[in-house]
């Protein structure tokens, strides 16, 4: 296991190191390569992200990266933007189950379901133009893309309840008429249930009634924003951990930012960083420990032990203690 | 007032009836235009809506629309989109109020928001591609239509509160960068306070503080998820009136579709067309007339008299009574 480690600006050097507190724990066999990537280095070097990064972070199985603030430089390039291309992690996934303790907008805690938002094209494609008068974004809907995305979703689903929903918007646009129609035939080759549904009339049912669904699989940005949208239903942005996975690497982040405002005060919450090592576990195949991380977490919350955003005292160094102790 | 009045299919045909009905309750001089359109018409003569069919729209001020069930014809064009390109209906109006009587997810009534959509282009172009293994569709954001929809939000956030959002999602694409400016200088030149958001945390927002939020604008896909979203809140997607405006006319609809399944019932909830009535009147200025109409309503749902869709045991006839007889 070689694993880069990206702590990132602001709470991304608190929530990281404690999510490395809790591998350590684990006493498992990695390296752990440090790289700098972010505003710091971007201030001290006018690049946030450089070739030789990419070759160190490529060199590695996967990356454990915290967060990034943004430099205000209209040519800046989203770092995360550049490693999910140029590593081609396709998958980003958003497991959206209740943590115990922790209050969503619903009040219930009976859905467990999944995001698996395809990561490289859609209206991330790149290909657009700003002009004075008129600006484009070329929406790229490829039959590889959507075949890999889904078959990642299908194996999910069947790792799970088997049903899988397919999330487009092909009424108004034929670039996903292909994204469905390609979606159908691996969900039927694979034996998966499926059902489809329009990306507007998902955003209503799914906060309505998010206990109807497994796995979801859908295009670009239209997961992005179903799964922020969805965290409402966990109770906060700040508790979610995500995985980008490539067909050799991947790429762990909490789904909250750099947050500067609390950065330094040793307050925040570190349970999307450990939750999102936990998801880099399950990838290495390390089940039990993985498992543990999981069971640790929820212990910890079940006793109360919080950190100011969940109304709780403790600091980021105290949770993560309890997180550990129970390990 | 010159007035098409388009049924449509299923439902359409019961909940338009009850709006004309409200309508004759109020006295006004109105010319009533009845134009078929739809699946009905598609089975009987191939075309759901015909050139004539469109003169017809166009020598009307304004058209009060059912809904209209989609025909199996892979090559068949939404009657809803050929509307509202047709006639320039470049602003898609959602508000977003509680009901007297219907819990929405939160179980809270402090919010009263607006969406405002920009509808003629973004991703709905119709420029796009379908090929084997790749498809494309142009997201197209002009300084033009982004000016349109930004003066209509200005003006309206003027009338409220004075506070408008600006959403998008430019930290990824340029077009975005486009509206994004041109709102703000829009704003900033009428004197309007402004904020932005990116859609993914707009999404997540709304839906955990909804009470924050004035005057919503964005582009037409954004428009279209965010406001099906926010149906939710109201308590279902099925009480929501709209209202499509152009330069010169104007279409007023509600969210909800045709329902095949309780079609012929008298079962139909008919608030969302009675409140798209509402929408029409205040369009041609009629103020205190729209005002009655939103009071009838509330005045109905507070006595407890509801359609089944809402727990209730009222028929179409009898809700829509209810409303008359309080005019
Ligand atoms: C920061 C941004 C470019 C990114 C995205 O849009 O993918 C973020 O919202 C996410 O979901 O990881
Ligand atoms: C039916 C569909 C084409 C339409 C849209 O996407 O605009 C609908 O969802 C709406 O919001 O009016």
């Amino acid at each position: 296991m070689r694993l880069a480690i990206v702590e990132g600006d602001g709470i991304g050097k608190e929530v990281i190191p404690a999510a490395v507190e809790v591998l350590d724990a684990l006493g498992l066999d990695v390296e752990k390569v440090p790289v700098e990537l972010g505003y710091g280095k971007w201030e001290r070097t006018g690049q946030a992200i450089t070739e030789d990064d990419l070759k160190v972070l490529k060199g590695c199985d996967c990356i454990l990266f915290g967060a990034i603030t943004t430099p205000p430089d209209p040519n800046y390039k989203s770092v995360l933007l550049t490693i999910r291309k140029e590593l081609d992690m396709y998958a980003n996934i958003r497991p959206i189950r209740p943590l115990p303790s922790v209050k969503g907008i619903l009040g219930r805690s009976n859905f467990n379901f999944v995001i698996v938002r395809e990561n490289t094209e859609g209206l991330y494609s790149g290909i657009e133009e700003i002009g004075q008068d008129i600006s484009w974004t070329k929406r790229i809907i490829t039959r590889k893309g959507s075949e890999r995305i889904a078959e990642y979703a299908c194996k999910l689903a069947k790792s799970r309840k088997s049903q899988l929903v397919i999330v487009h918007k092909s009424n108004v646009m034929k670039s996903d008429k292909l994204f469905l129609d390609v979606c159908r035939e691996v969900a039927g080759s694979k034996g998966v249930e499926y059902t489809d549904e329009l990306v507007d009339s998902m955003a209503y049912k799914l906060i309505r009634s998010p206990e109807r669904y497994d796995v979801i699989v859908t295009t670009n940005l239209f997961g992005d924003i179903l799964s922020d949208m969805s965290a409402a239903l966990v109770g906060s942005l700040g508790l979610l951990p995500s995985a980008n996975i490539g067909s050799r690497h991947a790429f762990f982040e909490p789904v909250h930012g750099s947050a500067p405002d609390i950065a330094g005060k040793g307050i925040a919450n570190p349970i999307a960083a450990i939750l999102s090592l936990r998801m880099m576990l399950e990838w290495y195949g390390k089940m039990p420990e993985a498992a543990l991380v999981e069971e640790a977490v929820d212990a910890a919350l079940t006793e109360g032990i919080t950190t100011p955003d969940l109304g709780g005292t403790y600091t980021t160094k105290e949770m993560t203690c309890a997180v550990v102790d129970y390990i």
